[in-house]
């Protein structure tokens, strides 16, 4: 028997229209390297839709090749970036931050939210040219942990940063269940006018891959194309990343998709609390971490593919369940009867 | 009116029956980051091809990735890889070898084609610590500039480097077009025994995007995933790259594709010739480079897309021309048409 | 008036006897960048003293120099060392580590000393190339906060790295003053049974500048001279580093030298003590924390130059006093004096 | 019996002066890492000198550091620098430009010396960002093989520079050599308003070791010291530069030296010439490269140290002399005997 997944949002392929549009566009011949239509499309659609007719826009294959173009673009070789300890580039990218040559401040955070509290420390630890020097700020949203960012929070950084001459980056890989959370108070076009960059993650919100970088900062524009291309990340075919954002933003069907995913989360979410079990942080995206008793995490991982997060006492563990755009409600479903 | 294009094999998306594996594959769960069971079935038919059931196969997007994933792996700090002027790494990858901290030894050649005493004369010249170490030789087949090595010449490259313990990787970005020549004497599994490790391109020949490695000698298989995920090219949906392989190599497609190729260059040379036009290198793959008349490359250009490589005299040019799987034998016809 | 510092160790020349030594060399024609009669008798004495005839030996300018050549030639693009958050690599080098490409995974301590059960911690969360692979543990003696390592530390460090494949390299800025401390049972060639490669500080105990390199293990010898060329480290007079750790060798000097730089810590501590001062980390080596009223230190600041460490209540600083083998005793009574 | 060296300029120890000095100063106390007053007056008296009050100087261990340093500082990721093959960023410095990840663009030349054709050319060739950006242009006078710069000709260069946002930097190892030599028409100060940085060379003209990088276009001069620290050449005893520079400065014992070591190679020249022997290069500084028969080299090598350059046919070579401050003439004169 197969064992349905919650394991990630990258366990199936693309949103059938992103095939059918891969198929549609397949004998139009075109430049290569983003230089297409398609891209080009894609570019236009994605500033109407953060309300920012200047902004750049550029298509890589994935998130840590988003993570480290924009940040190693961003510092010079003894400048820094300030991070969470649970943020992906400080755990979950190989090191790949440092194989461009630059340090990650980490901060401890009970959430996986970065606070001006927590980077003031951190540039007044940083004093002189023996240390390094802080020089941009990296969060996500939602972070790894599943927390997101309201509106507030995300002003008080984006202040904090200007005054402080840091540069703000936002990682969205999971931007699309972010921005659809119940709790969420932000739009993507408020958020454009908070940071300095950020890319909004194609990959586990319906595209086969491709994440879009979105610079609003004047200072981060120039050159950009040689970073992509240098840290191997400028495609042949560049026209597939721009055909599937294309197809994701042109409506709205990169927010449907999320939406989809929000509330397959908040369905096992509310049944969870239903049956008197508390979550390891807040419920808020598509990721989420539930504590559960061991014999009921025992039972359930013979049907459903899922991580075991941490423990927490003898008897009890946290989990972590991911749904998707592809997450199909009769199995959700079958998890809540099985959570009896 | 819009030009058909001989600008380059990318101009377009992937064969059909590709486009149709990923809808066909689309809603299977699996597993990320290439373990998925696509993945593990490509890596078999790839293995079979060359006769080497111990090859290690990894995918990745294209081919400045798998080039510098590859050398960066096998180079210590101080070591450096030769290579033609001409090869891709020199030249077109923005200097990507040498973010990873690597110098290139360049050697002028001819025809693009590296051979034993040029190596030689490096070693030679590097004789101490105060220079790099010489540790990597990269040849490309075809190369950048359309010539292939035969069996002779590849074995010639093979013994030397094994004697003088350079490792030899070979860039295959256009491997089919290569081993697909009138000109080719040599196998794909010959190939594989000759150097430690190569790819095969497939951007280039009928998948939207993906290379995969082949790694044969036992030395550098040990924790290539570190390096791919490091360098930023695990795809979290890494299916996509094995779906394309298996379907390429599952029959002979791969082969088929290119023989396609190469026909459409054939043809082209072979009207060329007949009207009394020169090549800058022999034309045995599908980059050529006729030398014309500058008038006749003018009127040309009005109707097709396609580099003028350089001058070489005041009345006549070398341009490049490329076919693709997906060039079309009507517009061949046409372009020959218009030669006159 | 110009006050006395105990700011560091580093703020005079070098013993007399070593600018002597420069003066009757000055004119003899010898190789340059290390390989002159000086550094290789040098290297002969070392070998002896550390009861190695094997050990290879490399001088270099200064302890950073030191730290990223021996790391960088240890790891490989994607593996990490292991230090505590104090350790100089994870503070003072402005990044050095990280700008070889290194990630540095740092374990909290309450005494800067790093302990089996820590780095445990870490490899237990390091299980697959999503993450960085830790592969070398980086510990200074004495820490940079003064503590020091003894033998059945320093033995349960090295079976622990020797089992788990982690090489185990030692920082000996300040080894002088570690190995010469009442607390001390371990001799340097103890110590070289135990570490894969250390450092011998020369710049902290009366040299000019300089620092020995000592590689104990096999593995870690190849071409450790082009590490040293490429990482800019190699002097054309390399014959000046030898000059001087053969006249602190050749003898006892650089034994001499450090006990008489805690003596005279030795004394400020007992001093310290009997006027019931209490110290934030046990006062062992030349570096000592005495926590001290502001009051007094306030007083103490217009005559001495020394550094505020932290804050410990409204009332109280730990201030950081360092003795050198220059530090005159006459002004180690005067500040006695001044603590009533 | 011990042959006499010509070898290279770095067979002594330093000046005399040089070695009082650091006797005389040695116990007085002062701040690390080139903050002391010895190091601040050594740049006064350098900018004064070079008659540009706002120049910023830096002191470094060596070449190597000098030229890494000031390159990698001024290139952002994907940008190059332009040089001769023959330069010593290109040959011997062991691929530390590229360990910092940077291609350097190299040009064959007849004598070392770059022209502006030359770096037009390479202009011409990098088009677009699948290319490297070239950005700076490293010369160093006297080059690697003994020629010099005249003022028309840097004149040409620094305006050509400027006028294509190319950064001119120029490699002074042997500054005083240049400077000094009987074909030179250029003053230190005029020097200075052609370039955006340059380094006046100390080991190689009575220093013990150290370089002085003088910055003079202030877009270079933001945070330079967190790239010394970073790129681990801050020494903690920064005043042994400083010491060493101040001496040499505060009178011209800096051009005394080089004036004698010219002296010296001038003296061979006239009576190789006399022999009716050639040159490779036209001997302008203390570097000198005489054709000779190989009986006759043979013959001297029996006496002297030197390297043989290249086989110029089956009877003859060039040999490299190079002579240096403490070049004694009673061996020059001993040489020109043997010469017979």
């Amino acid at each position: 028997m197969v064992k349905y997944s919650f394991k990630n949002d990258y366990s199936e392929g693309a949103h059938e229209r992103i095939i059918n549009a891969l198929g549609v566009t397949n004998l139009y011949q075109d430049d290569g390297y983003g230089e297409d239509k398609y891209c080009k499309e894609a570019r236009s659609v994605i500033r109407e839709k953060i309300e920012n007719p200047q902004a750049d826009v550029h298509f890589v294959s994935g998130g840590t090749q988003a993570n480290l173009i924009v940040i190693s673009s961003i510092l010079k070789p003894y400048e820094s970036v300030i991070a969470a300890t649970t943020a992906h580039i400080a755990v979950h990218e190989a090191g790949a931050i440092e194989s461009t040559g630059h340090k990650i401040n980490t901060i401890e955070t009970s959430d996986g939210k970065l606070r001006v509290a927590d980077i003031q420390s951190v540039l007044d630890e940083h004093t002189d040219e023996h240390m390094v020097k802080p020089w941009a700020v990296f969060i996500s949203n939602s972070t790894e942990v599943g927390s997101i960012y309201n509106k507030k929070e995300l002003e008080a950084l984006s202040t904090f940063c200007r005054k402080n001459k840091l540069y703000l980056y936002l990682d969205g890989a999971r931007l699309g269940s972010a921005l659809c959370s119940e709790k969420n108070d932000l739009s993507i076009a408020e958020l454009a006018t908070l940071v300095d960059v950020f890319y909004i993650g194609g990959t586990k919100n319906g595209a086969l891959l491709g994440e879009a970088i979105v610079i609003l900062n004047d200072q981060l524009r120039e050159h950009f194309r040689f970073y992509l291309k240098q840290k191997w990340a400028l495609l042949a075919k560049g026209r597939i990343l721009g055909i599937q954002f294309l197809e994701l933003f042109k409506d709205d069907l990169f927010f449907e998709l999320a939406t989809h995913t929000n509330n397959m989360a908040s369905k096992l979410v509310q049944w969870i609390k239903k049956h008197n079990h508390t979550f390891l942080t807040d419920p808020v995206s598509n990721q989420i971490f539930p504590i559960l008793p061991n014999t009921l995490i025992a039972k359930l991982s013979k049907k459903y593919g899922f991580y075991v997060w941490n423990k927490i006492d003898d008897k009890h563990s946290a989990i972590r369940l991911v749904t998707s755009r592809a997450t199909k409600e009769q199995f959700v479903n079958k998890f809540i009867e099985d959570l009896e």
